[in-house]
């Protein structure tokens, strides 16, 4: 409870340094069309990804790195923020960080053209760390554009199963990695390279954002049934209603046979479905999984050498915790 | 004719160099989402802004700054079709190059997404050209990221315009630059990177691509009026229904007062009022800006040393000419 108030702190730092540069950066005309795209930011967020990137910074290279690290934070929360906007309208959502979507309040066309100006703002942060000192900004533009393919191709895959029960855990597991675990990884690397770290720490903390990311979306599957709507701003029982398919259904349909689940869903009796997910493990083997993934990820942290910032470290392990722990 | 006819050859050749290059870079899976992004590419297209780029490459860097501008070529096309699939949608139009929009094969979700799938493609290119030698990769990037700021922008005030009659020809122009001018700006700018162009060369091609991209959009407002549409593959007067703010009726809502002009769109008196923009001037007015700005582009590439193929600036003259007397 304590660590997890500490570690509430020191996101909540990290929040505000990037939240100051992106304020100043996302500006411009026309004003509605900067007031759309700024709307979810608004609004709140935890700024997993920024904290990420800037924390990696320091571990490895200290407050200098950190600073060089601020504008790569705000790009990584940028395409985040790009890809909220678009998912909302593309899944019909009407909620998000307990206020109205962006299509809901600007309408459509212009939350399209909010989401791809946030996109292009990402790309014109890279620039301003490379004025702030980062020799690699080639590298970085070209993480965040990877990124940025994945993070489409995992939404295509999404929308793809929500039509098909011929999912298999695999197919969940890239999906989620495109969709989720690429962002993570990217803000990692960033981080590493406002570092200046070898390639060699480069491609590890990508593992470790990697594995945050994934059990970061495999704990939104289980907040998806199992959460309080108070606390995650999203209506209950979402997933389940849209026919998402989570790693719990797949579980479940492996388990049942897709008849029993495809029933429970056809006649909206979510409740029973969410009991029959306990009942055949599937919830027991979501969060097995989701832990796998964490400890993975910290064995990665602690076998890192020449630590600049071991706060940094230490906020970076108890992130992977709270990731698989956090009810919102 | 005869030069016309040759310019439609040069450009034809560029145009399957990059497309080469574009059919293999975009590819993934799943499949669906890349046949749904290529899908514009596929029916056709000018390819105009590609063009720019590989013939300001090798006008001022020769064949092997040109082989190097391929990708980046590819990466101005990219950005150019996300945005018209992106524009598509929110301008609710059904056809484009002569068959039926993205959001109408495939459904307006898979339709967003695969825009923001080519946006990221288009920065994964500039990376294709860093490996191919482009010495300058981070201005390129700094470049792309500016111009697609500026596009949304200007597609931004495309969106507000229609709903207000408040536009005069200083907003037209500055939106029209945003919508169209920014990348053509950039293409020019790329192609002039990859000749390792000095940065007043890099500026002077940035206007040249500025100035044509403001009379390639007059001439489409004037084709969105008079054009034939059998050769631009677009409904008759789909501008003027959708109350565009273009050119011609801004300058007759000047000429007339904004009464009888409202009065001719309410009642969808659509031939009328094409009538009335020739009486008013306001289609002389328009050739004849677009005109000057075409002159001023010509005026640019004249005034460029050190040509290495004079072949790509007699191209560039010409295709400065051919976009503001094109048909389609």
């Amino acid at each position: 409870m304590g660590m997890s108030n500490s570690l509430m702190h020191i996101l909540a730092g990290y929040a505000s340094i990037v939240d100051s540069y992106l304020w100043e950066r996302i500006r411009g005309d026309p004003g509605y069309i900067y007031k759309a795209a700024t709307h979810l930011l608004r609004a709140g967020g935890k700024r997993v990804r920024p904290a990420v990137t800037l924390a990696t910074a320091s571990m490895l290279g200290g407050p200098t790195a950190a600073s060089v690290a601020v504008p790569l934070a705000g790009a990584v929360e940028a395409i985040h923020n790009f890809s909220l906007i678009h998912d909302d309208i593309m899944d019909r959502d009407d909620y998000r960080r307990g206020v109205p979507t962006v299509h809901r309040v600007w309408g459509e066309p212009a939350a399209i053209l909010a989401g791809d100006l946030l996109f292009a703002y990402a790309f014109m942060m890279v620039g301003d760390s490379r004025a702030r000192g980062l020799r690699r900004a080639e590298e970085a533009y070209g993480v965040l554009a990877e990124a940025s393919v994945k993070l489409s191709e995992g939404q295509a895959y999404d929308m793809m199963y929500e039509e098909t029960w011929d999912v298999g855990v695999g197919d969940y597991l890239n999906m989620v990695y495109l969709k989720t675990g690429a962002l993570i990884e990217a803000s990692a690397k960033l981080g590493a390279l406002a570092a200046g770290a070898d390639s060699s720490v480069v491609s590890a903390m990508g593992e470790y954002g990697r594995m945050v990311g994934i059990s970061f979306q495999i704990r939104d599957d289980i907040l998806g049934v199992y959460g309080d709507p108070e606390k995650t701003g999203k209506p209950v029982y979402n997933d389940l209603r849209r026919g998402k398919k989570t790693i719990l259904l797949i579980y479940t349909v492996e388990k049942t046979g897709r008849e029993r689940v495809e029933k429970l869903l056809a006649e909206e009796r979510y409740e029973e479905l969410a009991s029959l997910i306990r009942e055949t493990g599937a919830l027991g083997y979501a969060e097995d999984l989701a832990r796998r993934y964490m400890e993975r990820a910290i064995a990665i942290l602690d076998g890192l050498d020449d630590i600049k910032d071991e706060g940094a470290r230490g906020f970076l392990r108890s992130l992977a915790r709270f990731v698989v722990e956090r009810e919102k």
